[in-house]
């Protein structure tokens, strides 16, 4: 245990240390120099996930009633995503401990109860948020809500900026503003909200679940990483066992739903399940192997895709606005990578 | 008369070793780093050529009939105001002259007619780039107009590096795109323009509108700077005379008006007339001692506060979209500048 201890804590320091010497593989492969996962991989990882990302709105519009209302009962769905995930990462972790080679077999799970309890952490926060948004959305309207998802990226930044001791230049400060205003000026405007009693109160629910969520990610990202050596699946195991735990005593001791548990399950609730459980492993990746900052800006990317794909069904007319918001959320992202790519390719900053 | 011209390009040496040395100064003062105009000097410049600019749409939309079309006579208004700009141009060279030391008079107005002749190439193209905008505006709905003035800013970003060899670094062309961006978000929507035949004329007449004038002025810009010892009101007489010259040669040989010279003349005519000479001076004011990305950039700013004045005055709500616009402006102009900036106030660009 206590040899255990130890070595985690030089991995931490190992963490520290890279931040400040090796930096410019700190985005592209955050922790694990050593390990050879190539661009082509962490280019494999960010498809999958945009991928998941752009079908997983589509199941969840489809499993809606006309007045917005899920026809699933919530809270089961939330439980029912962990187990579905448990199993997944349960049946491949199995294969991939049969598949390697005896010495290296306990690596794979080597985790001491103590630092497994830092998963239960995420699991807490995205219960939270869960909550959260159930009451936030009562006080304020959707459009603003969607308006609001755009500012993720900025809390993002901030929060990474302190939970993972990470600074970014101002132009990577700017990068994520622009990103933010090129999703908001991307996605249709909101109806005005009615400036009533009950606004700001929506307003901080909201921030507080944005909060919570993104803390969430980063702390899975952190653990996750200073874990590096275990079986992904394996550190998957652990989370969805806490985050299980968490959702059940939610379900029985916290809410009260008139639904019944699987009422108005049907098919689209299945694609539901299944969008959500792919998106949660492929995000598992992302953290792991990636980082959060990759992670929200994937989610804009997503939201233009899915809006490309809606203006191509739809037969909807692009407008300038739409190119243009396109256009600075893409300079956005070259912008928040270019000293990385300018590195990597040994690129010399002219100074004109 | 050889003495001179050794002299023009002696300066026109300087020119363009200033280029590639002392490339700090090179936007901020780009060719008399030893002239001793300060930061207040170029601000005030700025300030005068934005307020102008954010006054003169103004009297412009007080001068129109309710059809849109203008209560006085085109061709005379532009006579006029080259006749407005060169009084008042000659009324302050009088006194310039006077007050100056004897020893010093003649480089005031030290000017060859050969090198004169590069003051009507302007003349020239701003008279085609009056008449391109007459033919197409009719190809074209006002709204797209708008639109496509905003692309102006890259269109100068592009001109300005052929005719005046500025090198410009990937994050500035990127900002100008940016800020182009920024102006197309922020301006309402134009209403859809029927896809006709006469579209793409439009658009074609439009370019070839936007490239005239942008010519223009980073001629002027380069005249006025090769010939930077003379007073710039000198330098505006000159001009100044050429457009007359060129304007009147329209005026009698090219456009058949039905209107009389001088027909629906009245008090807004007065202030169109004065806001557009104001506007002339100042320009000149900004070629000489700036540039025409200044120009630009400040047109972009003009509009900005053109919108925020309407909102105030028409109790408009501003929404989220002008506010993101507006930070997408911001952002694209400090990034432009960053690089000046970091030298000028000696910050390390650091790289986490």
């Amino acid at each position: 245990m206590n040899y255990n201890a130890q070595k985690f804590d030089k991995n931490e320091y190992e963490l520290q240390s890279l931040g400040s010497e090796t930096k410019k593989e700190a985005l592209l492969a955050p922790v694990a120099p050593k390990q050879t996962t190539s661009l082509a991989t962490y280019s494999l990882i960010i498809f999958i996930a945009i991928g998941v990302k752009v079908i997983q709105p589509l199941t969840i519009a489809n499993a809606k009633n006309e007045d917005g209302s899920y026809r699933f009962n919530e809270s089961t769905m939330v439980l029912l995503v962990e187990i579905v995930k448990l199993i997944f990462c349960t049946c491949v972790f199995a294969i991939q401990y049969k598949n390697t080679e005896d010495d290296s077999k306990s690596e794979l799970h080597n985790l001491p109860f103590k630092m497994s309890l830092h998963f239960l952490v995420p699991a807490l926060l995205y219960a939270a948020s869960n909550t959260l948004v159930y009451y936030g959305i009562s006080y304020i309207n959707p459009g603003l809500f969607h308006v609001f998802g755009n500012i993720r990226i900025l809390i993002a930044g901030i929060l990474y900026r302190f939970m993972m001791g990470k600074k970014q230049s101002d132009l990577q400060w700017l990068s994520l503003i622009l990103i933010a205003c090129g999703a908001v000026l991307s996605s249709p405007a909101p109806e005005h909200a009615n400036s009533s009693d009950n606004y700001l109160m929506g307003l901080l629910l909201l921030s507080l679940m944005s909060v919570c969520s993104t803390s969430a990610s980063i702390y899975t990202e952190k653990y996750f990483k200073k874990t590096q050596k275990l079986s992904i699946f394996y550190q998957n195991i652990i989370l969805y066992l806490y985050g299980i735990l968490v959702n059940t005593f939610v379900v029985v001791f916290l809410k009260s739903e008139e639904k019944g548990a699987f009422d108005g399950f049907d098919q689209s609730g299945f694609m539901v399940l299944a969008a959500q459980s792919a998106m949660g492993v492929s995000l598992s990746f992302i953290f792991k192997y990636l980082d959060n900052i990759v992670y929200v800006i994937s989610l804009t990317v997503a939201m233009l895709i899915t809006a490309v794909i809606s203006m191509m069904f739809f037969d909807l007319d692009p407008t300038y606005e739409f190119f243009s918001s396109m256009a600075v959320i893409t300079i956005g992202i070259y912008i928040f990578y270019r000293s990385k790519l300018f590195e990597k390719f040994g690129i010399q900053d002219l100074v004109y």
